[in-house]
């Protein structure tokens, strides 16, 4: 069941978000499965909290901002699934921890979990927790699509700015991974002021890092930009550095996993190696974040950020097309062993500016503690 | 016909050289097949200059040294094709330039092919010219071999320091794309000290990058060090920053394509953000090369050294290996359009040293300089 959306971004003629509640069946939470694209497009339903914990795990849906909305969704799934028997706190409490340990790198994961447990803290009836659940799921889910509108238009002013200075006025972005819609519920985080530019007529050209192993670059990030229409450019991770070296990036934006206290962020590997680059060129490298994947209780990155090593299997085969099939290749020797490092640390220091739903903000502490501080929106 | 070489490297329980005078038929050049590696391992006969070239810029040979020993075998297929009605010098001059033109980055091409056009413009007679010719391209291709061992030998001393400070004497060596043997004709340029070092019972583990788009870490690097029995990893590109950041690695040590007179080092792309994070976390980045790769026309490398720009299909594909056939998988929807930059700049100040076979040389022109004047070995 494909639901228009209203403000969703583009595929073909359609408009989606990356997950929404089945318009006829309110046991079910959709989503579109990002593990085939973009090869093919379905729509998977989830329907227990394993099918959540699975899709987290098996990232058939991934990006810190979706697994939060996902992980929401999830305990509703468990509110669900108590019957007359069920010990409802227990059950809640595992639920909640199982879901948990889907991802240990995504703080959204944790945060989303946590305010549905205090939420449901306040009621025992089945039926008021279900209703509760929901609530606050839709409520998460909207939150982070408000977000990201925001952090669009916080980063929007930075594109303009660049736009001004370019003779032919289009702003060369970079970015790594996939920090888009797809990992968020709508816009993205880095992706949401580059689409905030292009459909206010700001020419923008993006250089998408293909994003090795699991290549969300090439695959998601390329697919979104391809199907909403934004010029772009497919790269291989290594070939940044040369293009900031030759002038031909303007700006650097990428999302983040989780971010320390001071500045430091967790986000996929080989960020780091572009933000070193952009330091290196006088380029201005920012992160787009929602404040909720800052970690309050983290002071600083390297050591303190838990970082997930992936199956090697990532590293030795690569997913593709071939012959109208998905098949996965392997590029090495057969005995070769890999290591999968899936994150890396940015320093602070290398960090321009952090761009979030309450404005740009410098990467350290006392900024971050006054923006955390603002009101709430 | 596969022949058993004396000092070449280990695949299985034979030695190879990459390219070698086949041993009944002087009028062809076998080389093996590294562009079907480490899938399949075939030998080719090149028999034309149009066979040189062709493997040149096919890749099914690469690597500044073998690309030099091909390109000077090329000459000597052209001093072959001499007949009683060639127009002797317009033919080596054509094939001269035409042999040149198939990888424009590489200058120990035009070195190679420089050097027996300054031979062979010494005589007249077709069989002068062969025999000149093939004297010319044994010994450089012998020359070669013998720079690489010394190469090594200079860098062994570093790994052996290295390994005296570490508790349990490993050395842990990352290094991008194959500057191995593959790559020259014997013993590598990055990989000769760790060669050397391996057969001398220094206990190394190397960090092998994959190096998209063609993944010769993956394939070539991989492929040798198995054979060779050094214990390696593989990694994706984007992972040597957060290993550098977690203490993982202890030298890096690349090849060179062209090294300008400032110490600026042209090399597959990538190397430049490695450099960048070796820096970053004060581990020593070393560049391994013969002194015949140094461009004495080239005062600095960013805007003097040409850097090709290769087809958009090496990053829209992926080359692997699937139900035991080479399939190219695409990695991005189908209307993805890529830019393939092969090569970047490591600028001098983030090179910790020069490794050559006249030995170590600081990557600034004085000492660079002083290192060329040396007398020749």
């Amino acid at each position: 069941m494909l639901i228009k959306q209203k403000y969703g971004m583009r595929i073909g003629d359609k408009h989606y978000e990356s997950i929404w509640l089945d318009k006829d069946d309110d046991t079910a939470v959709n989503i579109i499965d990002q593990s085939k694209l973009p090869f093919k497009f379905e729509i998977v339903a989830l329907r227990t909290v394993e099918d959540v914990f699975n899709a987290i795990r098996n990232m058939t849906l991934r990006g810190a901002p979706l697994i939060g909305a996902a992980a929401a969704y999830g305990m509703y799934l468990a509110c669900l699934e108590i019957t007359a028997y069920t010990k409802t706190r227990e059950h809640l409490r595992n639920a909640a921890k199982y879901l948990m340990s889907a991802r240990p790198t995504a703080v959204n994961l944790e945060w989303a979990v946590n305010r549905q447990m205090e939420q449901l803290s306040q009621y025992c009836r089945p039926d008021r927790l279900t209703k509760t659940s929901l609530k606050t799921a839709l409520e998460i889910a909207r939150e982070e699509k408000a977000r990201c509108r925001k952090i669009g238009d916080t980063g929007l002013g930075i594109i303009k700015q660049l736009s001004k200075n370019k003779k032919d006025g289009t702003v060369n972005i970079l970015t790594h991974c996939n920090a888009g819609w797809l990992a968020c519920v709508d816009y993205g985080t880095a992706t949401a002021p580059i689409y905030l530019a292009h459909d206010k007529g700001i020419k923008v050209h993006v250089w998408v890092d293909e994003t090795r192993p699991r290549n969300q670059g090439a695959r998601l990030t390329a697919w979104e930009l391809e199907n909403h229409g934004v010029p772009y450019t497919l790269i291989t991770d290594n070939a940044g550095g040369y293009l900031m070296q030759k002038g031909e990036v303007d700006i650097v934006i990428t999302g983040s996993d989780r971010t320390a206290m001071n500045g430091d962020t967790a986000n996929k590997a080989g960020t780091y190696l572009k933000a070193l680059a952009a330091k290196h060129n006088n380029i201005p490298f920012y992160v787009a974040l929602p404040t909720s994947s800052i970690d309050t209780n983290i002071a600083s990155g390297l050591n303190d950020i838990p970082l997930e090593k992936r199956d090697e299997k990532e590293v030795l085969y690569v997913e593709g097309m071939y012959n109208n099939e998905i098949v996965n290749a392997r590029i090495c020797p057969e005995n070769t062993r890999a290591a999968n490092y899936g994150f890396d640390i940015t320093p602070a220091e290398l960090i321009t500016g952090l761009i979030t739903e309450k404005g740009i903000c410098r990467a350290r502490e006392e900024d971050i503690r006054k923006l955390l501080s603002e009101k709430k929106d």
